[in-house]
C-alpha cells in the first residue's frame, strides 16, 4: 500500500506499538515518526512484541523532511479545539481520494500527539485534513484506534480474502420430511386438534420454511424428531 | 445506538478501557462483560480515566445471560484458527444488517478474549459471525482497535456533523491581478524575454489558474508580490 503513516510527536509507547499493529492488519508497511518522545520511541521499538515494521521505522526531526518524498499529505484531526485553515473531509470521502492518489505515488497520513494533535505548523504541510466521524460529545480518539479506523477505511475494497461460503440450504424434500415429522409429533402430542388440522398443517409448514434449514442440519433435525416420535408413540 | 458491546473473558484492563473509549467516540452506550479476568475488570473500572459507561458496565457469568434481551447476536472473529460453523460476513455488509436490526431492537456484538477469541460455546449463541477485512498474513487485531473499527463501520452514515465548508475561490479579477504582478516580476527579473513574451504570458496565466487560489489567500499573494516588485524595481 502506497501509504506512509507518520506519527508526529507521539508520547506513549503503547500507542506507537498499536499503530504499527494496525498497519500490519491492513497491509501498510512504512512508518515514520517525527520528533518522538525518545523514551517512548525506544521502548516501543525494543518491545518483545515489536514488529519488524516498527524496528524499521525512520525518525525525522521535522514534518517537512518526513513528507519530502510524498505526493499528497493528509493530516488527521478531531477539530473543535481551533479554527481550521484547511479543507476538511470526512474519512470515507477522504479515503477515496487517498486511494486514487496512492495509484500515482506515496501518500503521507499524519497523526498528531496524543495530547495536542497536530500543531498549526504540522498542519501547514498538509494539503487537507481528514476527520473520523465521531460523535460531537466525544470527538477525540485514542491514537492507535484512530490509525486502525483510518487504515481500515483506506484499505476498504482491497481485501483479498475469499468471499465467505454460504450455507447450502436443505432441499425442499428434506424440509418437507422435517415438516411431516413435526406434524406427526403435533398430532401425537395433542398440539394439533383434528378439527383444525388442515390450517394447523399450513401454519407449521410455513413456520418450518421460515427457518431456512441448511443441508448439514437436516440429519440433526431428523434425528431429534425421530427420537421424539419414538417416545410419543411408545408412551401411548 | 441500539447496540450492546459484549466483551467475553477480556484479560487486559487497557483493552477494556480502550473499548469503552471507542464506544463513546461512536455513540454506543451499553457495555457488558462476561466472565472477565477480575483483576483486569476492577482495574479498568477504577482507573482515573474510566468513563461512566465503563463504571456502569454490567457483569455476567454466561453469554446466554448477557444476550438474553437482544434480538440479534453477532460474534466477531479473525478466523483461520478453526473451522467455522456459522455464516461469516465481512464487516461492511454485516454492519448494514446490524443497522437494520438495530431499528427493531437491541443487537449484541461479541468480542472474545485477546488471546483466544470467542470459544465454540460462545459462538453457539451467535446468529452469524463478522470479520474485519484484514490482510491474511496478519488477521488478528488488537481488541480495542477491533471494537473501534466495528463501531466506526456500524455508525457509518449516522454522523451528525455539518459538512465541511468549501474554500471560496478567488474571483477571476483577483486571479488576473495576481497574474499581472507575476508577469511584471518575470519581466523585471529577466525570466520573461521580450522576444517570447506573449507565449510566456499565456503559460504564466494558465499556471496561476491551476493553483485554484482561494478568496482568503488573495491578499497574501498580492502582499508578497507587491513587496517583490518593489524590491525588483528599486534595485534597477
Amino acid at each position: 500500500m502506497n501509504l506512509i503513516v507518520i506519527l508526529v510527536a507521539p508520547r506513549n509507547p503503547l500507542n506507537i506499538g498499536a499503530s504499527a499493529r494496525a498497519m500490519q492488519n491492513f497491509g501498510c508497511d512504512v512508518l515514520r515518526v517525527v520528533n518522538p518522545y525518545q523514551v517512548a520511541f525506544r521502548e516501543a521499538v525494543s518491545a518483545v512484541s515489536a514488529a519488524p515494521l516498527l524496528q524499521s521505522a525512520r525518525e525525522f526531526e521535522t514534518v517537512a523532511e518526513a513528507v519530502a518524498d510524498c505526493f499528497l499529505v493528509v493530516g488527521t484531526t478531531s477539530i473543535g479545539h481551533r479554527e481550521l485553515l484547511h479543507p476538511l473531509r470526512f474519512l470515507a470521502p477522504g479515503a477515496r481520494i487517498i486511494r486514487r492518489a496512492m495509484a500515482k505515488g506515496p501518500v503521507a497520513l499524519l497523526f498528531g500527539s496524543e495530547k495536542f494533535g497536530l500543531s498549526n505548523d504540522d498542519l501547514s504541510h498538509c494539503h487537507w485534513l481528514m476527520r473520523i466521524p465521531t460523535v460531537n460529545q466525544q470527538r477525540s480518539m485514542n491514537l492507535g484506534q484512530a490509525v486502525a479506523v483510518c487504515l481500515y477505511e483506506i484499505a476498504r475494497g482491497s481485501a483479498t480474502a475469499a468471499p465467505p461460503k454460504k450455507n447450502k440450504p436443505a432441499t425442499m424434500g428434506e424440509v418437507e420430511q422435517i415438516t411431516q415429522m413435526l406434524l406427526e409429533a403435533g398430532r401425537h402430542s395433542g398440539y394439533i386438534k383434528p378439527v383444525v388440522a388442515s390450517s394447523s398443517e399450513e401454519k407449521v409448514r410455513r413456520m418450518v420454511r421460515r427457518l431456512h434449514i441448511s443441508a448439514r442440519d437436516v440429519s440433526m433435525w431428523l434425528g431429534v424428531l425421530r427420537q421424539v416420535l419414538w417416545k410419543l408413540r411408545s408412551s401411548k
